[in-house]
């Protein structure tokens, strides 16, 4: 019984330093006492040992044991799941109008959509460190489908009714599902929760933007005093750099729509029929809603993830909100004795020994999201350059990669929007205060006295801690009329006419 | 009671696109309909519902509601946990020299042990990216703690019979509290799973390496022919390596043995006693039985993380296993038409389209890891060098990419030695057919002809298809005799004499 | 004197090192005889000496002594300074119809155009590692440039009848100027010599795509023997990554195109005249005939250089050429005993020991600029995320970084083209001999016998170093006529009817 | 004649662009009127024109025309070209003990020495980008040591009266005397240049934080107001970084100063004499006083970087210099409206459009030069992870990066020690009235009052903008005499008794 609750721990949460699954598994004397729990699978190598309340099959169950790596906090991500889900439906679709028999065709429609529902997520237990073309993970996908089809049909799992290969993934290859998956998954998320995100952190930057655009305050450059802006001014910066994140990910998308789809084991399309890869495609457009086509060179989209690439490249872009990040927490310092020009939400205590100690921790998140995502790209640039011939073998690193780097994102933006960007107050007594004596509103006097006295002029103030003013007349280059009339912070937020 | 399930689905996987735990948990009508299901909790911001059979408190739920980021996969990283569960049970042992009350002191070090050993690890929900102190996660284990502690005294969670902060929380900061798990959990990683892993390849690899020694075979430079080599001198190389690596992860340690524990919130030590940080650090080696020290300069402690970049370093330098495991693949590559001097144990079905086809996959799995190890150091760096004054508050994306990194590639290492290394066979016919007509056993007339006229003979043979001798003789630069005294590829080995 | 000694010093070897140009054109026989060396220029900061052949002014000087930081290789590229000379053209042309003394200007737009023909170069000696808004070279610039023009209207260096603030500076700031000429320059090079040189490996690649489009060769995955393709398809992948790394630069273009000029010190435009903005980038559009618009958020192009970022992404992506050379050297392997289906042209003796050996070098030379490319990637990113308030300040490393990066890869591109792929010949006879023997022609029996029949045949040819005929014939799968029917590579280069 | 215009362009402007150095040095003029300008070379691929006025040969001349990336600031670097020399000159000197003619031994030592003491620098014009094993360097070098040694034995260049490859090159191989000149120009550039930098970095900050240790000031913890340390201690935290730093480099150093001369081709030794190997190592640890060993496997001293990798990657661990330098231009912002607890250097006018500005300049160049760090580090892990069986062909690329960091990093470390640091003073007016508001002071209520009751203090004064006390008294929590006695900044800076 231990045995069992190893294998099932093993199984469950592979994790911690248990006992590998294949020790407990092929100790047949274990398994002969213990009926029912597990099955016989068998695959081109022959038979094995399978846990019987589980529908995946042999060769699922051979990776499970040889690729030990990481524990269950490493299976591949879910959107990689379900997106096996839609595409396993439409190629039974396909496959039917091709000759495949509809009565297994449907029963495997029926069980490729529980599992694009993720019904049948704890059927897919294996991680991202496996083969390079995600083969065991199709031939997981295959295997469940074909068992679960099977039982739709009546038929004793393990008994191959429907055929994990011949059935489930006619026409198709690992080498050309997986890609497939990838862009769907992909593409699923960007558009589905990833760009929402975004979209509500700009419109959030923006309302913001609205809202501070008659806060004058004191520009910063190199962390210095600099010339005056609106808060409302220096928002809209942010708010521009998250419209072009948009425009940024958006501008991918047709690359990430093509699937590889048709192109089987290396590119040429061997085993499927004219017309499968359009077909295929447009039956997963129809499927979720996004105009996937198929990809017009087959053999770049088995060998070349350079879509993954780029499309992380824009989310490395975008990971440019740290400086938004970072600003609004220097902006935000205090509370007494930083710049204090912002009031950020609170929404838990900030220490575990200073009492009273609020923090700026939405900032922190996120910015050490884009910090992974950084880090990530970096990962997915590397498996990106290094396929072989007619395969890149570093898909599930990279499809990892990029889901893990989306939902980040996305999730830390939504957060840092709903929890912080959205409650931000502006400190108008400080702004007001901090503004008035800044020394580079002395810029302002360039066009009338020339730099080189304007120069000398906030130079003397500074060194003698008095006002522009003082120093300007002391200096004798304007009279206080023509001063008053030069420096108003409010005349210097634009363009003169 | 759907609501419920909604809640206990969002605890127990907050992934998916499931409705946030906040919206359920604060509808009181809902609350006041489920007696029991959830406590009142309250900290410094005041009462907040908690599921009442998690021992965590308020301010673990309050992280909960504002760092939705990621769902469960993103959850602090066990070993971390486990170490808070190691240091807290220290901090009290230590405290309670310092008059910590012996009955709460000898419950929290119980408590914290069952925190050690994982018993607990379901009241830790939190995630990576939250709080770029840690405070949080510090937190929700004072929290457990304290209501475990609690419950071991016959008190009720919530009561604060034992107080988070003042007892379990006492002498510490999150601030030096964090780093310190952060240092033991990275140290723990590293001696009990990593180097084992490291040194289970490295001896494998060794033993290639002897068992290979008397197999003389082609060179390759270039990835062009080149003059001839044992295999085993090859192994050798990579032997080398990994034993290099072994030093260099070892060269890390005596940094990563430092603690921060008694610096508190900025380094200073402020509210611990004299000789608290040492005692610390001494009780944490003796439970660990690892030579932990107390940091010499906490302010650094705290401020940045060099230790945690520098032993990601060491990774990163680790992962040109990535050139070990594309020698194999390719050296393996075949089985007709590659270069098929080794011979690659058959683990799986390689292919779901190509029935026969055996794969590279334990090559394909870790130099995937070793690109995602690349990635996770240039996150782990960009966090290291992004601090601000007193505090570097990106702990958990470093902690946590450090120890990934560190699972991975030894899970990886071990997979990759066990499932590959340990069963390579050379391919003896092959090698010896590849070596004896190579162009390049021509280098060992240099000494006798000069480069010049040998590079005449070879590019002779080359274009001509013939034997080099052919060419030799042709040329008239030396005789039958002399040419075989000279080319042979067994003297061409090592130095002469 | 000390001053002449120093500046001499400084100029004649900044490198620490080497004598350099510098020191060839300021000879110490020159500065020990010429009572007029050395001239005094003055700034805010007070006198300061410069050489008397050079039309830098106090500030080009001040940061030459500042930044003594990796000598002259590290000087700004040229590409910055020439798009300098276009700048302060265009600045002087729509400065005078806002009023700037058209004699003045003129002289200005005269100056200008030579720096922007690179005929001033050895006037502009400062290094990249600066001040971070590139203020010191835009002063360099100005003070060139001023006294250049003064030069031209008969007055003396150094006396300020052009002023470089007031005159050459008009309407200007640094924080607008770098951003402005990082775009010019970038916007040039991406169109005048980068995207020509992809253009031309593209069309390279698909010229042998068409060569090639008879030859059946062996398909590889997982570098193990695959299904059969023609090397012409396999040429088109590559011809397609090159296409969409075409289309992926050209599409971070229209951000590309967007010109900070006419923001001034903190984006708002302050001492500008209303429409300046779109009139200067309008006149930069005419002077380089592309398309530059004024940036339509000025606060976003100071402080975030996303756009930079975005386009270091799209070369990042194209460079997965690794892929492509890594598989054209490793085809093109030998020459006896790699896989040798290419051969490559010979264009140098490849080893100083080896005589005869030619090796890859374009492939070697194009895969380390790949690395490179992806280094500097990470650089900019980093750079790119650090900005601070209205400014960011990494902008010399960002520009110079990106240049580096299209310049090498641009040149690195062609020069592959030029002596690698222009000159690849396939290897007939050895394709052709890889070809009939590959087990993985039983891929084709698949819809025939099913994946799990085929399997057994390859595996029993396999292991009995047979011929997949006699294997399926030995196995009663099919009859011979049935396996000559079907196992036809020439008929497994696409789907079947 | 088309071989001299070819030539001609080549050399005058291999940079597409700008008249250089090179275009200064070989001015048409010669060429039009010299019939001399022109030698003929020739390698084993037969004769082609060299530059008269040059000492290189055929391959130098070829990789120039074959490898036309970057232009000449791709040039290798000089401490490569000076290392070749310190090697050659080690190599005749041991080859003579081996039997090479002592008079064609010593002539090779004297033009050797040339090129280590940087007098023949003109020699070397090839660039990184170029076959990946350096073998064109190492022949440039050969070739233009055998010509110069020729010349000084009394013969001519070309005639090969000195051999390249039989007397310079004798008993190497590019494959090993590049990794070696590797090694040794690193291990010189961090030993004579490197580490001295750093070291007078440290001290000056270390000199610092004794000068500032009675400065009370307050902590910032998440950039929010934390407890108070001194200014001393602060700075102590920037020291130690430092420390650790320099231990970090020279804890690289082991696997730097292990030399692969002696493995030749492909490790084996092939044409080297027993003993060679020791002997070398030992002459050159002579030459150049750093204690240089032999490889103890020269198979993965060719075949892998990983000490490079290992060495960049302690840089990029050093380059957390980014925290320090961030910390300071915080701390030193203002003048008027930032930290301004810092006072630093005014080196030069900060802004071109805003008169008076300063600007923390040196911080800029530190940080921008550590990303550049960060991303060399990534190019030379890539390049290191990609080598090929028997050799690693990035070795440009990984030495070239290092070097560059190396030199980057050393050099901005002096200036901003030189230029920043040394000059710092504290602002003790600012300091201490930032100091005695702080509402963090209330930590060191919790020993007495408890945490909870410590966080209501501190945040009714908050909320009600007054003092802690005032607070505190309103609160009852304790009397006047009580706070004034816990409460006191000048005994939070450590541990009580």
């Amino acid at each position: 019984m231990a045995m069992m609750v190893a294998a099932a721990r093993r199984l469950a949460g592979r994790s911690g330093a248990a006992p590998a699954l294949s020790s407990v598994v092929l100790r047949s004397a274990t398994l002969q006492t213990m009926a029912g729990a597990f099955r016989e699978e068998r695959d081109t190598f022959g038979p094995i040992m399978v846990p019987a309340d589980r529908l995946w099959g042999a060769q699922t169950q051979r990776s499970l044991q040889n690729f030990d790596i990481g524990g269950e906090r490493e299976q591949m991500p879910e959107p990689i799941i379900r997106a096996f889900g839609v595409l396993k439906k439409c190629a039974a679709k396909v496959n039917m109008e091709y000759g495949l028999d509809p009565t297994v065709g449907k029963a495997i429609m029926q069980a490729a959509q529980e599992v694009a529902e993720g019904k049948l997520n704890d059927h897919f237990p294996l991680v991202i460190w496996q083969t390079g073309s995600g083969t065991q993970s199709n031939m997981n996908a295959n295997e469940v489908i074909a068992n679960r089809a099977a039982e739709i049909l009546g038929h004793k799992r393990g008994e191959k009714f429907v055929h994990p290969n011949d059935h489930v993934n006619r026409s198709q290859s690992s080498n050309d599902t997986f890609p497939t998956v990838m862009h769907i998954a992909a593409a699923v998320e960007i558009n589905s929760r990833f760009i929402p995100s975004l979209k509500q952190l700009h419109s959030s930057l923006h309302t913001k933007s609205l809202e501070f655009k008659d806060i004058v305050k004191i520009g910063r450059t190199h962390t210095q005093d600099a010339t005056p802006l609106t808060l409302g001014q220096e928002f809209s910066g942010y708010t521009t750099q998250v419209k072009y994140g948009i425009e940024r990910i958006i501008g991918t998308l047709p690359r990430m729509f093509q699937l590889a789809q048709g192109g089987t084991a290396v590119g040429t399309g061997l085993n499927t029929k004219k017309g499968f890869d359009v077909k295929i495609a447009s039956t997963v457009a129809e499927e979720t809603n996004l105009p996937f086509v198929t990809a017009e060179n087959k053999f770049e989209a088995l060998a070349a993830h350079d879509a993954f690439v780029e499309t992380s490249g824009a989310l490395n872009t975008i990971s440019s909100l740290m400086k938004i990040a970072n600003d609004i927490r220097l902006l935000g310092s205090g509370p007494r004795y930083g710049l204090g020009e912002l009031i950020l939400p609170e929404n838990e205590p900030g220490s575990s020994i200073m009492p009273g100690k609020v923090n700026p921790t939405q900032c922190e998140a996120l910015t050490m999201v884009c910090a992974q995502v950084m880090g990530n790209h970096v990962a997915i640039t590397v498996g990106g350059s290094n396929g072989h011939f007619e395969l890149n073998v570093y898909k599930p690193l990279i499809a990892s990669g990029l889901l893990r780097s989306l939902r980040l994102l996305g999730d830390a933006s939504a957060s840092f929007e709903k929890n912080c960007v959205r409650g931000i107050k502006a400190n108008h007594q400080r702004i007001s205060k901090l503004l008035h004596e800044s020394l580079m509103l002395v810029t302002s006097l360039n066009p009338k006295i020339g730099y080189d006295k304007a120069a000398a002029v906030a130079k003397k103030a500074h060194k003698e801690g008095t006002t522009l003013k003082d120093a300007a007349l002391n200096l004798n280059v304007l009279t206080a009329e023509e001063f008053d009339e030069l420096v108003v912070p409010e005349k210097m937020l634009g363009p003169s006419d």
